[in-house]
């Protein structure tokens, strides 16, 4: 959908058009006159004849055609009426500005439920409640009371805070950043970010998404979408609330560890969104994204008249993880066969402090000649002889040449400005600092890596599907949320994982005769429904070589536990083959998260997981190249591959791994929770044993 | 040292002076001039009678009195002339302006050392050469060609380099920001970083300092007095080139670990100094420290007129490890029964999009007055009935009357411009966003606790010196720099360690007696003075239990070892007891800093070392407070403690083994690196074993 009828209507009605000034409805009929709008302009008011020099209509039916836009600024309760107007002479689009629904409390919600069910019987789409409008530089349209129609420009915004779009369309202004429109989408009781986002993914002047949010209300849908948007233009986003969120995070092992927060993260991960932490850092981003090509590698070369700011450059680009740029043979040799003989001709080149522009000219175009340069930072401070002017003009002029990014960092205010102002026209970024500089750079290379990745691909195992249906089904039917760890087991086996042996004993001469089969050594573990973490209450006894061990093991659990948790209900011990402890133990764990789905969680068992918090998350399903990527954003991936004369293990075991837990969470909405803990793996080729599992359900629709 | 002379000069000469527009004695001269420098100024030139206006003298002898500052621009081959004429008049202060020395080669380097000894000869400090100049705003003196003289205020600031210097000149005069004074070092021949940081600190109108270094000449006494300095007055540094120097590390574990980088930080935090990493970052600082007083506490309250930005400063304060100010029930109260009934009156404080600047002020009243807010952040955004001027005239009146420091955050660009004015003129600091400010108020809560730090009491054992002295002497005098493992342990044991017992055997049957009298099981381990990593070659055998297979791995070690190190000089086999190893080995290491020397290193053996990096570093002498800082800095603390059942181990017993090297090293400045590894360390009251140690020397001065 391309919400057409919001961002080039042919003609606006606004309703609650006021002559009194300071009055919303005076400043939305203002703003809407001043900002050029070319289209047909209806005021509604019963109490006006004329405002503004406009006819004014006491009310929609009067207007004799039915507007592409209506704009309601009437007050809350007379909103639904309003809407059932609209309805009647068939209006198709509407943003609301009125504020007092959901936001303030349940006779607002309410009210804001009704103004909903009209719109749909009606077929009305309409943007708000409680917010500030829209604005369409491109179109000269102005439908919001947020402040002055900004320069046309490329960048698309949305934002969930009225107050905040305003701040940035007066900086917009003062700066004369362009955008190609901007949406304060309010309450988005109708019409949501996801909405805007795919309008503006096919708005031919929207070049870059950029946006301010606080909630996304389809996470799934916006994964989707947003993934297959970015693949053409950068959506950078500003999310908000997420501490607080983090902190209600679930109480198991995977919760704990993956709040509001990761999913998120992980969400704008697969969906190639760009985060930015504040307002500065989004337009930092937007402005070079909106009017330079990508990089097409990570190599950044600086050229700068000061010696000072060029190291500050070197050093973020290091930190940054970018490239400082070797300059090739040839390059260097142009360089000093043209530039003073003091001048530094490798990377940073110094042009020195006495350069005027055109040494700058003549650096700038050798550099970005260079095949190992795929990106220029322009560095000048104000000295003596500076051309500020002139050097943004040749930086200007060679950038448009060259089909690679250059941004520049002009260091001063007053000296610089004129120069400044010159490559804000000239589509040359300009930036405070050299670290914001060089933090844009890396935020685009990558973009540009995230846009190579390889296809997605998720690979479907063969299971026994019908198993793990007929175990759930069950479990869900008797309300049973916790399924068992035999049960557990049952479906990771029909996932194909191996589990060790064993079984339950209810007396200790039963459990050493199930030892006796197995085989010793055994482990024995306390086997009840109410007990989650066995060790805490030593109801794991590991490496018992003998049928006294095994019985004492038993008894000792039996006359112990029962005392420690009184509560619990004890079936039994179970007694299990012993794994060999030869290989490592990780994690491989799943939580849904109510916005996103399935959250994959993978960790190296003991202390990296519980005192380092040394996990990845990544959104299932998961390709083979995601499950193995999970593993490297791991410290402990090193430990895994074998550090120091210890041999390594089986990492495409564990990605395999993750991939089969992957298809079971997404087969099966109903798990909500689950972990393989710990899942041993041994040398490549060895079978690696999910010893222990944990899987809770919850009900669906 | 004051340099009194040089802020505050009764009388200037101008060497080289000009009447030539563009020229530098031009820059300077009228610099001075326009500057409204209240002394008498003294331009000389022997081509010139007068310039602008000012009587011109042939020389410096012809002026009749010696100037209190010469200030020295002729062309370099002539500034040890000029020199030599200083000093024969007397003149003690001098700033040479002229470039053209060590910076651009061997041949410059002479000069500027010729300029040194006659300096020295004649008693003359001097700023330079290869600088900017020196600017005392609240003197009214602007002895620099770098731009026009600031507004008085109580920054003062260092940067070595001269252009960057400009950049933030013209930066504080578009902005106001106000400094006590200014001074480019350029090459430091003579006044360096330290004797400039030193005048700031005794300097009445100096109330924070602030700098840009590339390097720092004296890094012990930089520490020292940094420290002193840093309980008076804040130390605001951006430090460049930190990542190659990085790079450059030594070798072995605790030199690959300890790059110049880590001595920096190292250093910086035991003197007190906040780094800065940008000039915005730097100014963002500066203006809180110089404006506000200090919080007393982490808690900061948010006062918003619009919910966006009052969750951004949420988000901010919780990442910043700050604490979200809970508000007293009275505070509540009186919010409640004078805001509008949607007003949030919790923290955030959400005074409504319609407040007018009395709401702002009611609110920032109540919440400064709450005994649970140490410091308030005022959120504005402009909306159509915002008053920022007023709101700021409100904010700049409560804020001086409390004692707390309020930072301002009015977002948007013209439509709060004139309140920001209102907020720099009244002295409350304002931000481009929210993170912005809560980054600010984060550095002022570490700086007040840095402060309030326990005093630093190092503690002394009793040790025996003389062993290793003369165990070091013997060395050095045979320009041995290793110092082999039994003589390490030697070392370590006169400083009190424990070490295992053990024997060199150069036969199997000699390595079987030995074990026999140590009581299996031992240990064996290759001995060769060319083999640093004996387990790489197979030279480690551990846990040995009979003669048999005390004599098997003798042999196989004779056997296969000379095969893989033909090069080794292979001396025989120790034969050692072997550490329980029911406790965790830690390492204890140093490494001595060519600036700021002996940096003690502390990690957990194996991967959280090898792989994870989390090691912990603090410049020796250490206290007990931070020999037990390092290990609590170290994510493996809380392994140490123990985790899940585990037993932790006896932390005092680190603490105090890291002391002991730490004084050690601290004695025997000749050794150059060293490390225990590993310090096996058991439950509370067992004794550590250092198991093995390394230790090499260097020769002094």
């Amino acid at each position: 959908m391309s919400l057409q009828s919001f961002f080039h209507p042919k003609s606006v009605a606004v309703i609650g058009a006021s002559r009194q000034k300071g009055k919303v409805g005076f400043e939305m009929l203002t703003n809407l006159i001043a900002g050029g709008y070319r289209g047909k302009i209806f005021p509604v008011n019963p109490k006006s004849e004329e405002i503004e020099g406009l006819k004014c209509y006491p009310d929609l039916a009067s207007i004799g055609e039915t507007p592409d836009l209506v704009i309601i600024i009437v007050p809350a309760p007379f909103v639904p009426a309003v809407l059932e107007e609209c309805g009647r002479i068939r209006v198709k689009s509407a943003i609301i500005i009125t504020a007092g629904f959901k936001e303030v409390g349940p006779e607002g919600k309410k009210l804001e439920e009704e103004v909903v069910k009209i719109a749909k019987r009606a077929g009305i789409r309409f943007i708000g409640p409680n917010c500030l409008g829209l604005i369409a530089p491109s179109h000269r349209l102005n439908a919001s009371f947020g402040g002055d129609l900004p320069v046309p420009g490329s960048i698309g915004y949305i934002s969930q805070s009225g107050a905040l779009l305003a701040a940035i369309l007066d900086l917009a202004n003062a700066t004369g950043i362009g955008f190609s429109s901007l949406v304060s989408i309010g309450n988005k009781a109708d019409i949501d970010e996801l909405d805007i986002i795919k309008a503006f993914g096919v708005q031919k002047e929207t070049k870059v998404i950029a946006g301010y949010l606080e909630s996304i209300t389809d996470g799934d849908g916006f994964v989707r979408e947003a993934e297959d948007i970015s693949n053409r233009k950068p959506i950078l986003l500003m999310k908000s609330g997420s501490t607080t969120a983090g902190a209600k995070a679930a109480s198991s092992h995977t919760g704990s560890l993956a709040g509001g927060e990761v999913a998120y993260e992980s969400a704008f991960h697969r969906a190639g969104v760009i985060r930015c932490n504040s307002i500065k850092e989004q337009f930092d981003f937007a402005q070079a994204f909106a009017n330079q090509p990508l990089p097409q590698g990570p190599s950044v070369a600086v050229i700068t008249n000061a010696g000072g700011p060029g190291i500050m450059a070197a050093d973020a680009i290091e930190e940054q993880g970018l490239t400082f740029a070797k300059l090739a043979d040839e390059t260097i040799q142009k360089l000093v066969q043209n530039l003073p003989a003091a001048a530094n001709t490798r990377n940073p080149v110094d042009v020195l402090g006495d350069a005027l522009a055109d040494r700058y000219e003549f650096a700038l175009n050798v550099v970005l000649d260079d095949p190992n340069v795929h990106s220029v930072l322009v560095l000048l401070t104000p000295q003596a002889m500076t051309q500020g002017k002139e050097t943004a003009e040749a930086v200007v002029r060679i950038a448009r040449k060259k089909g690679k990014p250059v941004l520049a960092c002009f260091l001063g205010a007053v000296k610089v400005d004129e120069g400044v102002q010159v490559l804000r026209r000239g589509n040359v970024p300009q930036y405070d600092s050299p670290e914001s500089a060089v933090a844009t750079l890396k935020v685009m290379v990558d973009y540009v890596r995230w846009r190579n990745r390889p296809k997605r691909v998720v690979r479907l195992f063969s299971v026994n599907r019908r198993k793990v249906e007929s175990i759930v089904e069950r479990h869900l039917r008797q309300g049973q949320l916790d399924i068992g760890e035999a049960e557990a087991k049952d479906i990771i086996e029909a996932y194909g994982f191996a589990t060790p042996k064993g079984s339950i004993a209810t007396t200790a001469d039963q459990a050493a005769n199930i030892a006796q089969q197995l085989g010793y050594p055994v482990v024995l573990k306390i086997w009840s429904p109410d007990i989650l973490h066995k060790s805490d209450v030593g109801g794991v006894k590991v490496g018992l070589k003998s049928e006294q061990e095994v019985k004492d093991a038993f008894d000792l659990m039996m006359y112990r536990i029962p005392k420690k948790r009184p509560d619990a209900n004890i079936l039994g011990v179970l007694v299990q083959e012993m794994v060999r402890t030869s290989g490592k133990e990780v994690i491989i764990g799943m939580h849904r998260d109510p916005h996103f789905g399935p959250l994959m969680m993978f960790g190296m068992g003991g202390i990296m997981v519980e005192v380092l918090k040394d996990v990845a998350f990544y959104l299932a399903p998961l390709t083979a190249e995601e499950a193995k990527q999970m593993l490297v954003n791991t410290k402990t991936y090193h430990v895994l591959k074998g550090v120091r004369g210890q041999e390594g293990v089986d990492i495409d075991a564990i990605a395999e791994g993750l991939q089969r837990v992957s298809q079971l969470v997404t087969e099966f909405p109903e798990i909500k929770e689950m972990d393989i803990n710990p899942f041993v793996v041994g040398a490549p080729g060895a079978t690696p044993i999910a010893v222990d599992a944990r899987i809770s359900l919850e009900k669906k629709g």
